[in-house]
This record gives structure tokens, C-alpha cells and sequence, in this order.
């Protein structure tokens, strides 16, 4: 029978063995004593199966609270779970469940986190996945062999559709490839959601008409089901190419129905992620929680950027893009979004790390504060992925190109 | 204009009110430079409002990974942030990113944890909240005055719905009130959904004609969308009166758009909850989570036990049970669900604590493995609650009642 296998570090003070069965046995069976009606064939059947402990390092101290030992060792390690898939079948809720679910209470546990989660290949035929991806996308915004250039509206809250419509306006004259919402806005009270589409759309739409280049737009459209689904139709309806959702806000279960549709392409914002993931020994690691989404049919999603403000290491960052670039099932294709505190001057660094161009990578203050303009800001942002890729420094790279040079002398480190 | 205000509990090497400053300007404005447009008026309408910071102590080592200083001190505190309602409007999904968002990410922090959230009256104009509530409940199952008594179906995961009617007429017959699906099945290869309700509705159906009284079976109906709405129309078709939903991995807005249709009551499971709570200092406690669920129109909600056999402290257990007690907008009733290795000896200190009867009280093994039986058990159950409401101790409601007695002999510590 085909089993979906799980890959925890884990951290304990009792044997490690028994730590892993108590695991496997919460997220199978789940109670504190023997019970009638738990033959060995049921068990056989649905019990999840530990597959392999790796011992690690250890520590004199708990990463987090959990049972109290004596004077203990605290002894880390990697194990990895596995359960039949006729325990849920092709469920994602119940499947997070069983992955992620009460296992995190386990007092066992000084530790816990998901690192990873392996499929069987019958979960292809099941999940559509990404009905966009890196092609799709790059297909919408006519965007081939570099990033596409993105930019976040901001200030965050507090534009009226007007003064969005003409930020985008400004933007779309400065060739930009992408624009999105923050992640704050939705509807406010001074830009409801539909006047900002009209507004946008319409810039976006001119823009188009006179030079073929339509500008990829995502709409925050998250909120309840209904309104979603409504929000999602007055995208298309205006004719827009991009819808953006708050993963962990919304939910995978309405993501994965907003994702189902597959008219637009579905920009996965990943806030809340620094809850479920900055301690090294608590939640989920980036590789496990992408592969979720994936299958829920999320196009794009955010990694972070290299030297970004936010406290995430550059290894995670880059350790994140490669998660992204590994085909899901040989495919499930999905376009990392690099964001956070970029202005070019990471682009050498980036490519150097995952020579990769299939990303969507985004500037807020580096576009828009460009001293020589936004249309300057998006130039300086081409000239550091074509320094990138050429292999030149950030010195290098400036001394070729003006505008990157201005970048270089405005954001750069002082 | 109407705020939203929320509490956290911070940590951070920084000055305690430039780290505020920080949050309320990444989750209101958002970028690292000043931008053209960010007038002062925007700034005075949208912008988040640090209300207040109350010191508290400090350590010499961070809690998390953040902004690295040298011999630096790591000071604790908790802070008050506002935002007008102008910024999200009455969207739960927006509300959770700028509560819940992108704020975890900041480096500025060692530590992050939601404490508490305050919404304006305006919000119970618009959200209609639990449709059931504790005395919606009470009506369904016909049982006031003492806790609900409630068991899991166990094993989780492996009995055929034949096995699962059977165990259910079994409970049944010995005067349960409630009874629910494990969090891990909802449709498993030997157990699909529907074959479930039928086969489990049939036993409860015929139960309340023959004796008046009808068990509350909850149903994992946790899925995609569309798959929970047809779970959904299946119980009630079939004369249920309660559906589960995992609500950290459905999501809010599906969650919601559950508890909109009103038919049932909702069983809010919170697996996964330990993720976001486990750390001190990081993620977010329950009587924030607990207000957000109750909004979305949750009728019931986990909070596990006292003396559970998860990590979490009584201490803790008490202060959820006491958050659902507490009006919201001064109704939105929910009823608290206490589980996790409970067998009744929990009874007496559960309310020399909480002081309440209105909860439902779950024990697993503590019915089913009851040495006279699952009958017995459930008596076992009320008794420990007549001692407890009679303020006896553990011994003193075994020396009275026999059945309690053979649950210490068999549950109790040794």
C-alpha cells in the first residue's frame, strides 16, 4: 500500500525509539491505554510506521518545554514517519492533521519539527497542483530568460483606488513586470476592493493596448469563501492576469478551492510563517510546507530574499528557493517569490547561490525611492540581473551601469 | 474611529518603544524607506498605534533568533497596538495577517506571542458568531446541570463503520451524551464518510426513539470545500445535530463558511495548536486564538485538560476554559471542550478552578476501558463530577461511588 513518509528533527531526553513510537502511535491510534477493537491486523494496516531514527547532536537544556528529566540529556535527532494513505486518502486537511496535528502536544518532545513530507506518486493523479506555474506565468507577463520584476503598493494601507491606479500608472510607464497588493489591504474603507481593481485594470488594460505588455497584477482578494470567490471574479471579469491569497490566513482548504478555478494565477503569501517556523526546533521547515501548497495549487510562492530585513538566514532563504526549483512528481512547477528589504544589490549573491532566473523577484522601497524615479528603480533592477548572471560583483555591476549605481549609493550599506 | 487593539508579550535587545514602533509601521505602512504618498493624514488615518508598553523582566539570552548584540540585555514586555477598523473592515483573513502576519518575521524581536485581541461592538453587528453555543448544546443533548460527557471513537483510525455503529450503540447504551470522531479519520479506505454517518446515524436514531435521547456524534467532516459542504448535507440528511472541523488545517474562511450554514453545531478541533503555542514567547495564546474561532461562529473549542498527558500546564488549561467563559460582545458562547487523558480524577480540581459546569467534559480510555465496562464508565464520569461538585476530593468520591473507584484503581496514579 502506498504511504506518505514525514521527516521530523526531533529533540527528546527519552530514549529515542520510544519517543518515535509515541509519535507514530498519537497520529494512528491515540490513546493512553489498549482499547477493544485494536486487533494487530488493524494496527498492521493503519498504524503509522517509524522508518529510520538518525542520531544528531544533543543539549544540556530543552529547546522547548516538555518532560522533565534529571540532570538529562537531551538528545536531537531526524526521524522520519510513514503512514498508508488509506488512512486519509486525499485529504490535505486530514493529512495536515495527521502530519502536523497533536503530535506537537507530546510532552515526549523537547523538539519537533516537520522538515519534510514525501508523496506517493498516486497523489499526482489527484491534485491538479499549480495550473500556472514558472511557465504560466512568465507565458501572462511575456517575461522569458530573467526574473520577473515585481514591486509591492505602498504605503501599504491607505491609497485610494486613484492613487493606486496611478502608482501602477507610474509603474507600468517604468516596465515593470508585476505589481501586488499588500498583504494588509483588501477593502479599506477609502479604496474598496472593486473601485481599486476598476481603477488598476484600466491603467493595466491602457497600458496593454498601447504596448502589448500587460502588467501582472495581484489583487489581495482574501477574505471570506463567498467574497473570495466574488473578489476572484471581478479580477477576471476586469480583466486581470493574478489573484493573491494569505495562505495561512485563509486556510489550505479555501486556498485550495480559490486555486481549483484556474483562471487566474494564485500569488501565495506565506505571513504568519515566522509563528510556525523561527525557532529551529518547533513547526515547519519551508521545504514540507511549499510541497503542501503545491498540491493545493498555489502558482506562486514567498521565499524570503538574500540579506533580507526580516531574521531568516540566508542558507534558509536559499534552501527554500531550491525546494521550489525541485519538481513536484516531475512537475507542480512553482515560481519563487523573493522579497523583504531587495533592491538589487542582492541579485548577485542569489544567482551566484541558486543560478537560478525562474523567480519572481520584488522591490518595494528599491523601485518606487529610486532617486532617478520608479522607471529608473525597475532599470537598475534588470542592470543587477544582468550583472548577476555576467558573474560582476555589486561593484562591478555598478560601475557598468548608472542606475544600479544610484541604487548602490542610495540602499546600499553605508 | 473604531480599533482593533491587541496585546503581545515581546522580547527584544532593542529600545522596548523603537521595537514597538517598528511592529505597528510593518504592519501598517510596511517598507524600509519613506515612499512619495506617505502624507501625514494617511499616516494619522491607517496607521498602527502603539497604546502602551508595560516592562517586565528580562534575560540575558534570547528566546528566538533575532537581532544579534553584544552583552545585550533581552527585555520583556507587554505592548498594546491599535488599528482603525478603516484598514481591514470585518475581513477575519486580513485581520489575522496584519494580528498574526508578517510582525514574527521582524528581527527587531527575540520573542512575539499574541496575547489578546479587543475588538470594537461594531464587529458583533457583523459576525454572527457561535449559532449553538453552550445552551445550544445542552438543548440538542437534553443535559443541564453538569458537564456534557463526551468520548473519541478509538482507535482513531481502522474500525469499519459497521465496527465504529456497534461501539456507538454500545456508548449509547451507556447514557453518553457525545461522542466524536478522532481528528485523524474523516474518510479512511475501510471507513468511507458517508458509509460512517449512515451506519453511526442509524444506532443514534433508533437509540432516541426507543429512550428520547439523542447523542451528539461529531463528525470529522474536515476536507476541501466542497467535499465539507456534502460532508456536511450528509449529516444532516442522516438526523446528526454536530460536525468537527480540524481548525487549523481547514482554515478560517472555509471554517466559516461552515459555521454560516447553521445547522449543525461545530466541534472545533485545534490540532496543531501546539505549534503556535508551545514556546513561551513565540506564536500566539489562546485567549486571543479562542476569539477569532468564536467570531467565525465555532460552537465548541478544545482546550485540552487538567493533568493532561500533553505538555501543557494546568495553570494554562484553566486560564482557556476561563477565556471561553467570558462573554464576547456579551454573548458569542462557547462551549470549552476538555480532553486529553481524562478519566474523571480530573473532575474535582477542574472545578475547584474553573467553577463551571459548562463544559464537555471527553474521556477516551477512561470510558471505554473502564474495567465494568463502557456503561460503567460513563457513571464513573458523572460521579467524579457529583463529588466534585459536592467539593470531595478524589478519595472521598471513591469511597462513595463504585464505579469511580475501579477508574482510580485502573486510571489513577500509582
Amino acid at each position: 500500500m502506498q504511504r506518505v513518509t514525514a521527516k521530523y528533527y526531533i529533540e527528546t531526553p527519552l530514549d529515542l525509539n520510544h519517543a518515535a513510537t509515541v509519535l507514530a502511535g498519537e497520529q494512528s491510534s491515540g490513546t493512553f491505554v489498549a482499547v477493544p477493537g485494536e486487533t494487530e491486523e488493524l494496527k498492521h494496516r493503519f498504524a503509522a510506521r517509524v522508518e529510520s531514527v538518525t542520531v544528531l547532536d544533543s543539549s544540556t537544556t530543552p529547546a522547548i518545554p516538555g518532560v522533565e528529566v534529571k540532570a538529562g540529556v537531551y538528545q536531537r535527532a531526524m526521524i522520519e514517519v510513514s503512514w498508508s494513505v488509506e488512512n486519509f486518502g486525499y485529504n490535505l486537511p486530514v493529512l495536515i492533521s495527521t502530519l502536523q496535528g497533536n503530535l506537537y502536544e507530546l510532552t515526549q518532545f523537547t523538539g519537533l519539527k516537520l522538515m519534510d513530507i514525501e508523496f506517493p506518486h498516486s497523489y499526482s493523479q489527484v491534485f491538479e497542483g499549480p495550473k500556472f506555474g514558472v511557465d504560466g506565468c512568465r507565458k501572462l507577463t511575456n517575461v522569458y530568460d530573467r526574473p520577473l520584476i515585481g514591486t509591492i503598493i505602498k504605503p501599504s494601507v491607505g491609497l485610494s483606488p486613484q492613487q493606486t491606479a496611478e502608482l501602477v500608472r507610474t509603474l507600468a510607464g517604468a516596465d515593470i513586470d508585476f505589481i501586488k497588493d499588500d498583504e494588509l489591504l483588501s477593502s479599506s474603507a477609502n479604496s474598496p476592493f472593486e473601485d481599486r481593481v476598476d481603477a488598476v485594470m484600466r491603467v493595466i488594460n491602457d497600458h496593454a493596448d498601447k504596448t502589448g505588455k500587460k502588467v501582472m497584477y495581484a489583487f489581495n482578494i482574501s477574505d471570506d469563501m463567498d467574497e473570495m470567490q466574488r473578489n476572484y471574479e471581478k479580477v477576471i471579469s476586469a480583466g486581470g492576469t493574478c489573484a493573491m491569497i494569505s495562505l495561512n490566513s485563509v486556510g489550505i482548504s479555501a486556498a485550495k478551492k480559490i486555486c481549483d478555478i484556474g483562471e487566474l494565477a494564485i500569488h501565495g503569501h506565506r505571513n504568519g510563517w515566522g509563528m510556525m517556523n523561527r525557532h529551529p526546533l518547533l513547526g515547519i521547515e519551508f521545504p514540507a510546507y511549499q510541497k503542501l501548497w503545491r498540491l493545493a495549487g498555489v502558482d506562486q510562492i514567498h521565499v524570503n530574499g538574500i540579506q533580507n530585513k526580516f531574521w531568516e538566514s540566508d542558507d534558509s532563504v536559499v534552501r527554500s528557493i531550491e525546494a521550489c526549483q525541485k519538481p513536484l512528481f516531475g512537475g507542480y512547477s512553482v515560481l519563487p517569490v523573493v522579497s523583504s528589504g531587495q533592491w538589487g544589490g542582492q541579485a548577485p549573491e542569489t544567482y551566484k547561490r541558486t543560478q537560478t532566473l525562474d523567480l519572481l523577484y520584488m522591490a518595494g522601497g528599491g523601485i518606487i525611492a529610486h532617486p532617478g524615479g520608479p522607471g529608473a528603480g525597475v532599470t537598475a533592477l534588470h542592470q543587477a540581473w544582468h550583472g548577476a548572471v555576467q558573474g560582476l560583483t555589486v561593484a562591478e555591476t555598478a560601475s557598468k551601469y548608472p542606475e544600479f549605481a544610484l541604487s548602490v549609493e542610495k540602499f546600499g550599506k553605508k
